[in-house]
């Protein structure tokens, strides 16, 4: 399975780090006070390659798609949920629907392979693949051509959409179970440690969402590059992403990253590009089991923490303002000099 | 020491939280998977007694003031930063005049004893108390009746203002040394457990930081009772804020409590009326040492932990969105039956 990469450059550029800092650092307030706002600044800024970065049109775009494994009960929920929450999301009643309104977030739906057909909407993209993945315990989720258009997709996606900033959401009943396979697999971890409740599976089904994914698992041992892992274990809505990932940091534009299952899709777009990691501004640990794996493997730091377990890009929206501030911070705080401050003692 | 205090609802209302707990459930997405936003509608419904919570001209108050104590050399900035940073609030140049301005959060500064005479400006308040506390190593930092003023111009600055939101903040160099022997006292903890570096003392500065602060504590060692404490070792910035404290639940209003010294503040208004930590939310938990005693002795958890040290009411600013979330949240998600989204299994 070959794929064409993009080129994404890497962001560390360690003469501009030390200018932004030094910014940073004259501004007023003591040294480092504002702690990871400074941090997230400096990483903007070396994003977007200048020492006054700015926000363009930000987009948070919810990649939604079935899963075939999911009529084996591994979620709490049906799949009917997936296209019912679509209609939720372009209706304006989720919570990614509510947060994208307040922090004026432009906000599209991609239909990439629900098991539903949906009306044509403002709003919603149509670019479903199949109604559906293929049930993993029986067949790869996906074929090769599949999770490669879907990949190629999530590119075309982002590359039509303005704006210097993409936010990633999900849809699809089932996809905490590819999500965790996918980090098992890739990270070697024990599965048993890579997997949650997801939606509120109850002790029993945690055991019978164990017991059908060590089985796909199994089915699928042979797949241990990262296209074949994703192709068989994955989804849709996972690949798009990844393509959405390669195709935001080869444009330089800041990728917002949700949770575990956006989380899980950028794990694998930085196996097949590592320099994508430099993009990302990971919002929120997820209270989902797997996700504290996924972000030590990664050498990561999510910014909130506040026990969110609900996907669809509302922790990325939550941790918009942050974003916003540190850009803000940047340009618009005085430096000592400036506001006529006394420094403290030099050192 | 005699002060009269406003009476202060106590915000539990067992059949109202239920009521509020059942709409949350309703929402579109699995039980609890909004975490801690939840509990924190659930709050804010109890402090506003309404399912409909809503907010209305949100009011950052910074409360600023000097220390006779910071001559002694128990902070890295010179006692004028506190006059300097009032002139950068009020022209728009410090880090909470940037988050003020992004949030929308009206921003009033107090003078409350700063040692320098201010020109009239809109949005300061001149209330001072005196040019500086005295120096608590040789005497109270306040007279009584100082100390009665300043708690009772705080209430009165917070009546005066509209909304139903105060977010706290303060200025004052040397205010984190007052803090913690605050702490230490009204706790019983040890002086060193509950010290920081504050605006970044090196090793030996933070070592005479402690010796100053011992002796400080061993003078006025007879200062057990709360008004006391504040009156002894506290200072006028501290001293509004636990009348602004008092003031705002009193008034139903919701208290966004910044870092240590405006958790100082609330950790003596607490002592002479319990009841205001119903009104409170915790926005961050502070890098300055003494602030996870200080927490765990209120049993608190502060909703952001991004190593934030800077005061000012900079993360009372930073974590005004999610309030704002949470009540939207409430108010504009769907629930099941409204959007046709199908629930779970029954349990």
């Amino acid at each position: 399975m070959t794929l064409t990469l993009p080129a994404v450059p890497d962001v560390h550029d360690a003469a501009l780090a030390q200018r932004l800092q030094q910014r940073i650092d004259r501004k007023t307030k003591p040294l480092g006070a504002l702690g990871r706002l400074e941090s997230l600044a400096l990483q903007v800024g070396l994003i977007q390659q200048t020492e006054t970065p700015h926000w363009e049109a930000p987009q948070l775009v919810v990649f939604a798609g079935d899963h075939g494994l999911a009529a084996r009960g591994v979620s709490a929920y049906p799949s009917d949920v997936t296209w019912q929450m679509v209609e939720n999301f372009l209706a304006g009643g989720a919570a990614v629907s509510v947060l994208a309104r307040q922090h004026a977030l432009a906000l599209t739906v991609v239909d990439a392979g629900v098991r539903h057909d949906f009306a044509p909407r403002q709003g919603l993209l149509a670019r479903k693949i199949a109604p559906g993945t293929a049930d993993a315990f029986e067949a790869p989720a996906m074929t090769e051509a599949q999770c490669l258009a879907a990949i190629h997709m999530g590119r075309e996606v982002v590359e039509g959409l303005p704006g210097n900033a993409v936010l990633l959401g999900e849809m699809g009943i089932g996809n905490t179970s590819s999500s965790s396979m996918l980090l098992a697999r890739l990270t070697g971890t024990d599965l048993a440690l890579c997997l949650g409740r997801g939606t509120g599976l109850d002790d029993a089904g945690l055991v019978r969402k164990l017991t059908v994914l060590s089985a796909v698992m199994q089915r699928h041992a042979a797949a241990r590059e990262p296209l074949q892992v994703l192709a068989t274990m994955g989804g849709f809505e996972i690949a798009a992403m990844v393509g959405a990932v390669l195709q935001a940091a080869s444009q330089r534009r800041t990728i917002v990253v949700d949770g575990f299952i956006t989380g899980a899709a950028v794990l694998v777009a930085a196996r097949l590009v590592p320099a994508v990691l430099g993009y990302c501004v990971w919002s929120h640990r997820s209270a989902e089991s797997g996700h504290g794996v996924m972000i030590r493997h990664l050498g990561v730091q999510p910014l909130l923490d506040l026990d969110l377990r609900l996907g669809e890009g509302s922790g990325a929206a939550l941790t918009w303002p942050l974003l916003v501030s540190a850009v803000n911070v940047l340009n618009e705080m005085a430096s000592f000099e400036s506001a006529g401050v006394s420094d403290r003692e030099p050192r």
